[in-house]
């Protein structure tokens, strides 16, 4: 193993990073930050926890950076295969720690706890941890306690003393009612950290002095590594309960938020889909499609191609940001959701995701975009080249177009039979929409997905697994495997009772002569099966039955969706991690398992399972 | 395609079940259909409905064995492989079609019905499907109609005009009383078809004069398809809802549906693991260590380890049939039993499955030759002949027996850390009996595994992927797929970055040199995956969300335990399909998928797939 070599390429990308966390900046002042369909704060001044966050984040990114370079300084040789897998590795975990120090230094809000006191009944204070936080936004704010709020009181200082969470209460007491009426107590306590006092009440008559507090949680260096990492993954699976108060997390932060998800789709497109030429199956038809004068030698090619493909992933993140502008949003709107898509990554800066601005022009931009990312780069080259014919004889792209269709009229049928949407328009629009965005691993968001009929539930569940072309910035597995999976299967069969007969593989009427070809696409969705597997079940034995609160019965479904969302770099799966929710309420350890799938998925299983590898790291 | 030879074999197996058939007549007779725990019923007459219907079914296998054996008289040549494929794949189809005529024909009932009648409000009688009978038992008699109950009536009286079943009832309503209700007001009509006259009530003072009346739904050809299929692939899946009383399903048809079970069986070990080997993967284990003498042509070698296998499968069925004599069942019980365990099936004589009895005694017989039912038969003969190193040192065995181990570790923890378990004894009995019956793909129960917490829910879902051994009776897709699965897949990422080092398979400390073995396992995985995508996907496309009542929101992981427990030939899952369920709420159309699945999983997939594959039936 080269180290040297290694140690400059990863010196480079800190760099990198560092450059990129200058551009966020610029957010923190408050001119810039402006948001759409937001109220405008009052009190929405420099953001300074951000900023300086943000210059420390920078100052350590360089110093890293400069560490690095100095043993490489003297570097020789050239990336062979192990090294290119060394830097690509490493370059994603480099990136994930170095990405995660905004979050941290500046003390972003997670979510919401509320916290108990009282003089004399309680010895010490019990945090309370709230489950679901996104939906208390639609309450209205009740001044006065109602009698469902006294409920919830109640059964917060009875179970005070035995330091039972939210989650548990609702199972201790059997009623439904707690979370709901909690939710609304601090609702009502809309001021921040302000103390609530528990008025006159047949509680205060018991002789119970209890006060009620909210209070933020801040993101412990876990959370930051998953959401950075979420990031760099484009997955967009986010911990952060609110994203809409500059106050819980400053715009600055947010922006730098969204710069991880166009970073790592660069480094997808130029450092992995280049490099490593993404496995055998990718490799046999980007070989074929390559743009660039073939002619040149291999290191020449490869440059070239990295720089027409950063090119046109830049381009079109530009004319996205600028179409997103004219059609009525802020630069700060623009620009994030122009990242999150073209990387088909899924951060919003609001709750409800693309939902929140409701407006079909906008959604049917995004959609066209998304598709675009999933597309296979060396196609979209021949487009801009006036070569459309490339596209549409494509193979894999007309099977991704064709699914994306079948899928879409699935979901339609079925989501207007169970009266899922209001409208045939509405269905397409949402429907659509939410097809696009699993296909291409976004996750965007324009409906919560979970509230349809369970044939759509599953059908999206299992598209997570199916991904966007090969060579482009989508996740999942890719539909050029799939393709093939299929055909070798099929052949097989055929096998078993024509042992003798020899058949080739064959794709849009050529045969396929890549060596191991077939044995390749097995042993990926081996892995792809093992990791599954063993990761669902991991979670399941550490993730505690009480997270789930009352629907502990949920939480085998929850888990491999949950599982498949990471894995696939999606975002958004069922019930618990469903479009409405997030992934703050998970402990630390699920959470690092989650950051290692959505890792692990991103670079196609290998390249971060070789890092753990002990013969890997042996020279010989 | 050599038909005459087909048609033959084909022939001599259908006057094998009709033979076998002869033996359930002498259940008819209520002297020998005696049964452990049960009152004995004072109207258990000679069942002339049951003895009709079994004279039927053995005349017309006579029958049609005879006409396959006409054409088949004058046939030549001997078995090939596509021939072979054929003999085993059609049988199963036949067998399934005869054995199912007995159920069909003595109008076996799957479970109540509750019909509604009136003079002058119902112009049409309306039928509703009662959902989990099987609780039914428990509920004490109510002679007086309850509150809850009037509630029921008026429930079903309102609903009746629609026509809504009982399942949808209880969610129209919102009322979860409803189906109580309704199961309460049929436990108080005891006596069978009798009209209920719905006494002075609100119900009656609004001018409503219902009528109800209990009915019992008899076995459809499809639910006879069902029950025959899961005898015969060894499944133990059922659509009977209530086994226990002979007015509803006779002595005598009861244990043919047990026979089904040792027929499976018996063909398993003799059609399929001798004439086919299992498939590479068992093939190279069972060249290695089958017995018989090995320098004799390949015919005659069969035949010898045909006859081996037979004679210690019929010898251990025997031998637990006598033992469970002793232990006190009867012998109706011990012979239907013994069938159910040797077979890997799991088709009880109780609703309550081996649960009924309660002894340790007969639980821990009962995991014993569970556990030798799951063993290479191979082995089995080397433990005859005296000798035990060939078992104990058997990779595959050791595997078996470590996971069997392992995983009732895990389950017994996590049990007595839920309270699942009233004692750490109790825990290991349930526990251990639920792990064997589970990766034998037995299926029996000694208590309700779908209470039990998550992590062992997710486990033992798992775990019916696992399997018995190559070369047994058990179902699954076998130990030693997962062992050189599990072994192929780190190789290859091993490969992925020194992709210039061969290395080889190594099982035991031997290097494992099998043409294209890798590959065969992997498409293996490949096919189990993609039947068990496309089946969930489709069962939940085809089966209606109001099977599941108000628990809509399980059905997407119970359908996935229900394609796995049949798939798997276990029969219960999760759920709705729980240990305290059964298959017979579904429509026909998932139960024809069923049906298909089960033949699909015991014969390992591609001897049924080719069944429906043009190409195959080609000569050439």
């Amino acid at each position: 193993m080269n180290f040297r070599l290694v140690a400059r390429q990863l010196g480079i990308i800190c760099l990198l990073i560092g450059v990129t966390m200058i551009g966020s900046l610029l957010w923190a002042f408050p001119r810039f930050g402006r948001r759409n369909h937001l109220p405008e704060l009052e009190h929405h001044t420099f953001e300074t926890a951000g900023f300086i966050a943000l210059v420390v984040s920078i100052l350590i990114c360089f110093g890293v950076g400069i560490l690095l370079l100095y043993p490489g300084r003297r570097a020789q040789g050239s990336l062979y295969r192990k090294e290119a897998m060394a830097v690509v590795g490493l370059s994603w975990v480099l990136a994930t720690f170095l990405g995660a120090l905004p979050f941290w230094f500046s003390g972003c809000v997670r979510g919401p706890a509320i916290r108990l006191t009282g003089p004399t009944q309680f010895p010490q204070t019990h945090e309370f941890k709230i489950f679901g936080w996104r939906q208390w936004n639609d309450l209205s704010d009740q001044p006065v306690l109602s009698e469902k709020q006294l409920l919830g009181v109640q059964a917060l200082l009875e179970a005070g003393r035995d330091g039972l969470t939210a989650e548990q209460l609702s199972r201790v007491t059997n009623s439904s009612e707690v979370p709901t009426a909690l939710r609304e107590l601090a609702d009502g306590s809309a001021e921040w950290h302000r103390v609530l006092i528990v008025p006159g009440s047949d509680v205060a008559a018991r002789g119970v002095q209890g006060h009620f507090q909210v209070t933020w949680i801040k993101m412990t260096f876990v959370d930051a590594l998953f959401e950075s990492q979420s990031g760099f993954s484009t997955t967009g699976a986010t911990v952060i309960s609110d994203l809409e108060d500059p106050r819980l997390v400053p715009h600055c932060i947010l922006f730098w938020r969204s710069s991880t998800h166009f970073l790592g789709g660069l480094g997808i497109i130029v450092l992995f889909v280049v490099i490593l030429g993404q496995g055998s199956a990718g490799k046999a038809l980007m070989r074929a499609e390559i743009p660039g004068p073939s002619k040149e030698g291999t290191q020449t090619l490869m440059q070239h191609t990295a720089q027409v493909f950063a090119a046109i992933y830049c381009g079109l993140t530009a004319l996205l940001a600028i179409l997103l502008k004219i059609e009525g949003l802020s630069w700060f709107d623009a620009f994030c959701h122009s990242f999150g898509t073209m990387a088909t990554g899924g951060f919003s800066t609001y709750n409800d995701s693309i939902g929140h601005f409701g407006l079909a022009r906008i959604d049917y931009t995004i959609i066209v975009f998304m598709v675009l990312a999933g597309t296979n780069f060396a196609l979209l080259y021949a487009l801009f080249c006036i070569k459309p014919g490339q596209l549409f004889s494509n193979v894999e792209w007309r099977t991704y177009m064709a699914l994306i269709a079948l899928v879409t009229l699935l979901v339609v049928l079925f989501g207007l039979a169970h009266d899922n949407f209001d409208s045939p328009s509405s269905a397409i629009q949402y429907g659509l929409f939410q097809v696009v965005a699993i296909v291409t691993t976004t996750g965007f968001g324009t409906n919560d997905f979970d509230a349809w009929n369970n044939f759509a539930r599953a059908v999206l569940v299992l598209l997570m697994f199916w991904g966007g072309c090969a060579g482009s910035t989508g996740g999942g597995m890719k539909v050029i495997r799939h393709i093939l999976f299929l055909k070798i299967i099929r052949l097989e069969v055929e096998q078993s009772f024509h042992p003798t007969v020899i058949r080739t593989l064959q794709l849009g009427g050529d045969s396929v002569v890549v060596p191991n070809l077939g044995k390749n696409i097995l042993v990926y969705f081996g892995l792809i099966l093992v990791i599954f597997i063993f990761s669902w079940m991991a979670f399941v034995m550490i993730e505690p039955d009480t997270t789930w609160a009352s629907n502990t019965d949920h939480k085998l479904i929850d888990s491999a969706s949950a599982i498949a969302a990471t894995l696939n770099n999606i975002g958004p799966g069922l019930g618990i991690v469903g479009p409405k929710q997030n992934y703050g309420h998970f402990s630390w350890a699920s959470k690092l398992l989650f950051t290692w799938l959505m890792m692990l998925g991103r670079l196609e299983i290998f390249v971060i399972l070789v890092l753990a590898w002990p013969r890997f790291w042996r020279s010989f």
